[in-house]
């Protein structure tokens, strides 16, 4: 998808779908870190990577918007991109598309998250790593693999 | 809290806190859910009382700051209100308060949620029925009981 | 319910249904978790009385038998007795009944779990506290309040 | 492992975890699941191949015993065989192992659930047809792929 280099697989579970039929909305949140984590695996040394410097990132914000269901067993890319990184504040933005068993795609929602680093232990705020700017930069600007 | 009329109560399980310590981003969607089926069962017959109508409402967005973490058994506030119908779509605004054990309170996330209604077979847009419409004027304008 | 002193009430969330239509029988697991919390919170000074000591519960074993559905909105009554207390192990026992709105109720699942207590830093076996012994025979023998 | 043909991988996600810093006991339940439907896609058409004949397939009991808590972001391999099928019943067997960078596993638990087939409309018991029965055979006699 324009304008993102990062991607996940998700494959809809049972347990995630509600009595309407459809993956629960909640369940998107799920899938949102699921491909946060694996951006940070590919790109960044892993989440345990930040744990083990002693720093935590909390979600202080989601907005999300809906176009489509999600379905059981229904397979879903999940697009992310890691932006607007200032102190220790960042964003990803994300968009999630459904993979027909043709191959076609159609985009299913979109949406960001609001993250800030704060030390684990005293819970203040903590600027995100050098480190981990280079990372990211590095993560945006390559080709795709 | 102020422009707010109705409320519930939540206590936060063990199985909704994540390795954090806190609880999941997730579970607040949940929550606002709870908040949303109370009020409708309070002032307008119960979600059952629409879908007996072969209605169903969709949720299309969501938007949700986080202020400060939950933690596990920390008794919440939702306060809810219905807000922007209009044809087929309307709203819900929420704010979740932390009840702290001396009765003190203290406001840990904002957020509001977006719904559309649809045909529950042909899943096409159906306008809110008009008692629906009555029924959140009534809730909005009365006083709390 | 016979045999049994301690219950607590749960509401079926609508993001615990399935697309089956009726509560995901993982939920079921989560409710069990609450009526346990809610018996030591009653009975044994909370939860958090046992991680103030360093120590905690984990959960060794799941027994459950389904044998009606839960649906959305559903009233449920989940009861539960503390048994077996010997070392560092003891189980919980439940019965899950839904409640009628005209009162009368239905056993919709029965079972266990299996829980061994462990130094929190540690994760050793640690041996239960004796003011956990003695306010579980208070609580079993004592009349229903 | 001895006595499975079948497994599938699961990544313990972060949302899947709980304030004991390991996953929710209820999560493998959801695991055993995703190992169901992934054996029934290899042998049996697919869930929704069952379902697309109007029958259902609930979940009538539950048995797990846990022997070591599962971490954010183990790999974990998710043995399943179905047996004893019986009229309108079936059982499924189960073992979970994390599998450590270094390619060594550890079992961390065992456990088994129980179905009912029921008509999709009336919930009536309906009898395993021949074609499920074949399948099951043709899997568990075959040599793993």
């Amino acid at each position: 998808m324009e304008g993102f280099r990062f991607s996940t697989e998700i494959v809809v579970r049972f347990a995630e779908t509600d009595a309407q039929g459809i993956a629960h909305h909640a369940s998107f949140l799920v899938w949102l870190e699921v491909a946060r984590i694996g951006y940070l695996a590919e790109h960044a040394g892993g989440y345990r990577a930040i744990q083990e410097q002693g720093i935590e990132a909390l979600t202080t914000g989601v907005e999300l918007r809906y176009f489509r269901g999600a379905q059981f067993d229904d397979r879903l890319t999940v697009w992310a991109r890691c932006v607007d990184l200032r102190g220790a504040r960042f964003r990803y933005e994300y968009a999630v598309e459904r993979v027909h068993p043709d191959g076609t795609v159609e985009l299913i929602a979109r949406g960001s998250t609001s993250h800030a680093t704060v030390d684990a232990e005293t819970h203040r705020p903590v600027r995100l790593p050098q480190w981990f700017h280079d990372a990211v930069a590095r993560a945006e600007s390559s080709s795709r693999t």
